[in-house]
């Protein structure tokens, strides 16, 4: 190990503070309003990509976007053709996001890339780090394409989902410059392929709890989503006997209890409705459809399973009991992963190098490695998080952290060459 | 009373035909589509007309169109200034409305005026039926101009109200061939006005559901409107605990059905939350916010304060009890107008001669009398609509109840004269 010659390119302190300054400076390419809102294939997406570009030449790659709107910086080795070791995680945010999810997972392996650059450390493999174009899955109701592009699971009518204007994701993807034609083409080659790693804000309150400033993450959650399309009929307000209505929003304000209630009573089980739009949504009118969406996620797919059947007979029950009619469609679905033991063990052999406690723990949240496992073993870092706080514009992380999180990768990386 | 007499006139059915007939003839009147789109001040206003002068001038009236765009037509009575009494309803549409909301009230009161001079019966008062330019507010964002010019209630700022091309209603008028700044010279006198009646279909489904061909009307509906606005906490979905969540959507939705459980169990209230909105409405984030509309009717000013106070306890008490921020604002409010007694008791009388059932019920839309009521007494009669449909392509009644109501007001016109 080299610790010591790194600490000499940038003293103690200067790694996380950097850190925390190339993720300030991201977080401006943002739609006005709160917080960090950049969507896939967005002014905000394409203004941010010189920056990331920038970053990715400090640490000798080299950038390109990608048919799929990735931004790929990949090093010589990577370029030809040797055996590499892919890091990365998304550009793009929520609706009022904060400024770590997902960026820092960009930007600390790139910091990390760079600080070993400076030393003067040559990795004996290829590396490429991955700006995936969209985990959010917020603009269209499809997710993980980046990742899922370079696993070589993309599939055609994934590039015909609509977002609210109508727009495809294929033409999204052209618009934006790329050519989702040659998405297959951009598959890795898993033979060629070390592994997958992410680093990514916990997003929830454990590391807190411990007072550890990273963790090593076991498995990803699975994840299912659901569109409800609930519709009753549009009366006058006035005229309609309130015995007489057939109330769509009355209905779904029923069904989101009943979801509730499912939720809040059964363990290693989590979800939400997250959007709800009402129908014609006028103050005057009886809301005559209201559409929603219904996620589910638990680590075990038979309890996400039984959740599954609980929501479904609930909406159905309700649905009956008002004469509406009900429509649900399953938008998506992922099977919970489980992270490459060796990678476990590896980050754990680099925290006792950085000297960082690394405990294990669960991700609640679904990430791009849900993707990439299809293609390689994966591995996720977790870097504790302010208040367990994640999804909104007071998303926060320490310098400190982001430091001993950039030194855990950096040993990461050096071990990953040895013998 | 003089029934048989009509009866000779206009056979038995055939006054519901021509009533039937006219209107269908007045709905041609209509910008192309589905139903009827007639607005105000429009090319199918100016259009349609010479066919009501024409029914006018049937009626033994002389129509004239007047400084606010109303066509007024006038017995020779009213013309000399003596007591009158005023009929009438709208020529005005919504966009693809019905046939009957609107026109109804100016065909019907002037065919039962045609079938008494046929009849030979002079009315010792004077009359007047008035074909109002703007009931519906469609095309600007202000509405009862021609019963408020007429009670003399128009103010300056209405007149400057712009449509969506930037036409103020004042410049509307000019065009039309009006002349707005005589408005306040067309206010009629109190002491010289009996009375104002308005014929009009229901929009609501209690005469079907009584199988009343009409129904006397006892009040137009207060009405009071609120914007709620809930806030919790944004939070990953994946990551956030169930037990820490504020999930401002789960607390809406309990409210939701508060308020309806409060509009259900308390009679002559009737009310909706017809616009919701979730933010930020993304598929994997708890919603922060939510803001909806509450909207209350009732005739009667006590049972709707009653009502708002356990809307706004039950708000209250859900937003406590989930540690959400509540606000609650007031953004439209207009009293309930009651119709007169006396032409209540004078429609039922009417009823009975013309042997219909006349059960009293209350509107819950707002029409022209709301103005009218600051001018005299007012009264409406309403007419039962199919499937209680309105506003709407497929708004209808038939033939025999618009006989039916063409008879109630032909046997309430003579009854007024009467000591």
């Amino acid at each position: 190990m080299t610790n010591t010659a790194v600490y000499t390119a940038f003293s103690q302190g200067a790694l996380g503070q950097v850190l925390i300054d190339r993720l300030d400076e991201a977080a401006q390419f943002s739609e006005p309003g709160s917080g960090v809102t950049r969507l896939f294939c967005s002014q905000e997406h394409r203004d941010v990509l010189p920056l990331i570009s920038h970053w990715m030449e400090q640490a000798g790659l080299t950038p390109q976007l990608d048919a799929a709107g990735n931004l790929v910086g990949r090093c010589s080795k990577a370029q030809a053709g040797e055996k590499t070791f892919i890091m990365g995680s998304h550009q793009d945010s929520v609706i009022e996001g904060g400024k770590y999810d997902g960026m820092l997972g960009v930007a600390l392996p790139l910091l990390a890339l760079e600080a070993l650059k400076r030393e003067g450390i040559t990795l004996p493999y290829g590396v490429e780090v991955v700006a995936f174009g969209d985990e959010e899955g917020v603009r269209f109701p499809t997710t993980l394409v980046g990742s899922k592009a370079l696993a070589g699971s993309v599939t055609p009518d994934q590039l015909e989902a609509k977002d609210a204007e109508g727009t495809t994701l294929q033409e999204a993807l052209i618009a934006f410059g790329c050519t989702p034609k040659d998405i297959p083409h951009i598959a890795r080659d898993p033979a060629k392929t070390l592994g997958f790693l992410e680093v990514h804000i916990e997003q929830g309150p454990i590391l807190e709890q411990r007072n550890h400033a990273v963790g090593i993450v076991t498995a990803l959650t699975g994840i299912e989503r659901h569109r409800v399309k609930l519709s009753g009929k549009a009366g006058h307000a006035g005229t309609t006997p309130m015995d007489m209505r057939y109330d769509a929003l009355v209905g779904a304000a029923e069904m989101v209890l009943a979801i509730d209630s499912v939720l809040q009573s059964t363990d290693n089980l989590v979800g939400v409705v997250g959007k709800l739009n009402v129908h014609p949504n006028a103050v005057n009118v009886i809301p005559a459809q209201v559409t929603f969406t219904v996620e589910l996620r638990s680590p075990d797919a038979n309890i996400r399973q039984r959740g599954r059947e609980a929501v479904t007979a609930a909406l159905q029950e309700v649905a009956t009991r008002r004469s509406l009619a009900l429509d649900m469609e399953n938008t998506y679905s992922a099977d919970a992963v489980t992270c490459a033991d060796w990678m476990m063990a590896s980050l754990e052999q680099a925290c006792a190098h950085a000297d960082q406690p690394a405990e294990r723990l669960f991700s609640g949240a679904g990430h791009d490695g849900l993707a990439m496992q299809a293609l390689t073993d994966i591995g996720m870092l977790f870097v504790r998080c302010k208040d367990g706080l994640s999804h909104h514009p007071d998303e926060a992380i320490s310098a400190a952290d982001g430091e001993a999180a950039t030194r855990v990768i950096m040993a990461f990386l050096q071990q990953l060459g040895r013998p």
